[in-house]
């Protein structure tokens, strides 16, 4: 047989061969959500992304209004046993402890120093906010990044002996890179520090810092010893970016309502009815953490474990399926959840 | 003499008539800044975008840290003989009066029914804000835009009889799209209404909701009578973007250091040298109002006289100086003013 020898044959099959690897590089190009196993929620995103870029459809949105606003702990990267920012703030304190003889004997600087995790689990809001203060404030706006910097680069988690930058959600991460590639816009709007979050987001998420919106506090202009302009982090609140402060904050750093938003807790329901309420097509996800095989598990919704970091009730679980929210399932949504597993 | 019907004599012709076009192109191109007259201010800007943007250059700066900040009143529009949103303020007052028997008997707003300006000149910083109460918080965000909105469409100034939107200067709106077609991102920083701003800023400056900076009151996330998220704004005031405000609230929003700042007056100073303390290139402006003829002419600096709107002291012309901020004359740098002048 010369079959094989044949040009005509073997052109013919150059002509199959090429239009396999066009086969599958056009399944690769459908395909923007790898890390998301088939189901109602992947199919829900990609179905909004279709929707609203095509010019066509009843439900497009111009690319000015295209804003989709992402939550961070629990919904963007892990938050339990507690949120990364916290367990800063909790080596940052043992890191000046020498600096501050008088916090041996005083609480709640004293439980930090000594590890005592009893004490440290009912700290009131109070204690907590002289841990931020003393951790947070009193330095310029650069020298805390730098801080923050420095400590992220050494930290790692106790369960997986990991940098904390390295325990983003990869289905995430995927969901902001089809939406920018879709011309949206990709914000996070998180209760944790907005300082804290630009330190890293734009490597991370590829999320520059004027798209972070956070908690911050008031800064004050002054001036160095060389009279240059510096600003200093004061101990007075000026934006509290959690429930009621999550809309208010997105107002007021992009002047309108998102089309989609992203979140897991209590703590992000009015972001979601807020994009709700927008004019036109909206997309509404919210995290459940059902896999503590591969992550932690808690609700209390579903009938998953009470916690107090990142509270999803059965109340805002029964506010999602009657509004439409699409409930993530980690479990059986995501195919892997860190971009470093097997 | 034949010379003119010469094929190659007409063809040469015809090279030198395109050489001679593409000459007026490339001399087209060369001026970014048609309204500007030769100088050295129009000189630095040029300057400026060439040397940030050049990546051989020493100065070079990568386009995510490219950030330019523009003052309003004054800045980018006609701030004399009153600011326009100070205007839209006293007019909206006489559009409620009606439904506020009562102020045709109380201060200030009687004043301001009664068009009586001796008094109007006198009101204090607390009657003031009494005026901004009034008439911009107690309704949705919603609500304000469209007010704004439709007075803007409406409303004609004094002195040109125009669209307050038509007093823009087009000098400036040609550094704008001159420093964006440079990968450049141009934010407004007024100490004028966030909100306000919002309403025109993509019209007339090609400035997105986002990239405005303003002064700012709360809004209160609650409910309309559908069960919808509605943002109302109160009457707390949350920035206030004057003076040392500017800079604190660039970093707000932007997290660093704008790499060119534009003002015109003593609010704007702290603008200016929050820029001017940033690493690397860097360019500050500052707009003397030096043309009563053509705009108004007003400082105290220079000799030119004294207002409460705009001031521009001797104190900062001569800090600008020393510090190698330029200082733009509108007499002698601006060839043109307004984009419809003749």
């Amino acid at each position: 047989m010369r079959i094989s020898g044949n040009p005509r044959f073997a052109s013919s099959r150059l002509i199959i061969c090429m239009l396999f690897v066009c086969a599958l590089a056009a399944q690769a190009q459908t395909d923007p959500l790898p890390s998301w196993n088939d189901g109602a929620a992947k199919q829900a995103i990609i179905k909004f992304v279709q929707a609203t870029t095509n010019q066509a459809s009843p439900s497009y949105v111009t690319p000015d209004q295209r804003f989709a606003t992402f939550d961070q702990d629990g919904t963007t990267w892990v938050e339990h046993p507690m949120y990364t920012e916290m367990i800063f703030a909790f080596e940052r304190v043992k890191d000046l402890a020498p600096q501050h003889p008088e916090w041996r004997t005083t609480e709640p600087f004293k439980s930090i120093i000594a590890g005592n995790q009893a004490a440290m689990s009912k700290f009131t809001g109070k204690e907590f906010e002289e841990i931020f203060v003393a951790t947070h404030t009193g330095m310029t706006t650069e020298a805390f990044q730098n801080i923050a910097k420095d400590w992220l680069s050494k930290a790692r988690d106790e369960r997986w002996h990991r940098p904390y930058t390295d325990l983003i959600y990869q289905p995430m991460i995927e969901v902001m890179q089809y939406l920018r590639a879709n011309g949206y816009k990709t914000y996070i709007v998180t209760g944790g520090g907005q300082d804290f979050v630009r330190v890293y987001a734009q490597q991370v998420y590829g999320i520059l810092p004027e798209e972070i919106i956070g908690s911050a506090v008031e800064t004050q202009y002054t001036y160095n010893k060389e009279g240059q302009g510096i600003l200093v982090r004061s101990a007075k609140g000026l934006l509290n970016n959690n429930f009621y402060g999550k809309p208010e904050d997105i107002y007021l750093f992009i002047g309108r309502h998102p089309k989609a938003a992203f979140g897991n807790s209590t703590g992000d329901q009015q972001m979601l009815e807020y994009t709700q309420a927008g004019e036109g097509a909206n997309l509404e996800m919210i995290v459940l953490h059902d896999d503590g095989q591969r992550e932690f598990a808690y609700g209390p919704a579903h009938g998953l474990p009470a916690t107090d970091i990142g509270t999803f009730t059965q109340a805002l679980y029964d506010e999602a399926k009657s509004k439409g929210w699409i409930v993530i399932s980690m479990k059986n949504d995501w195919k892997r959840i860190f971009a470093w597993e097997k």
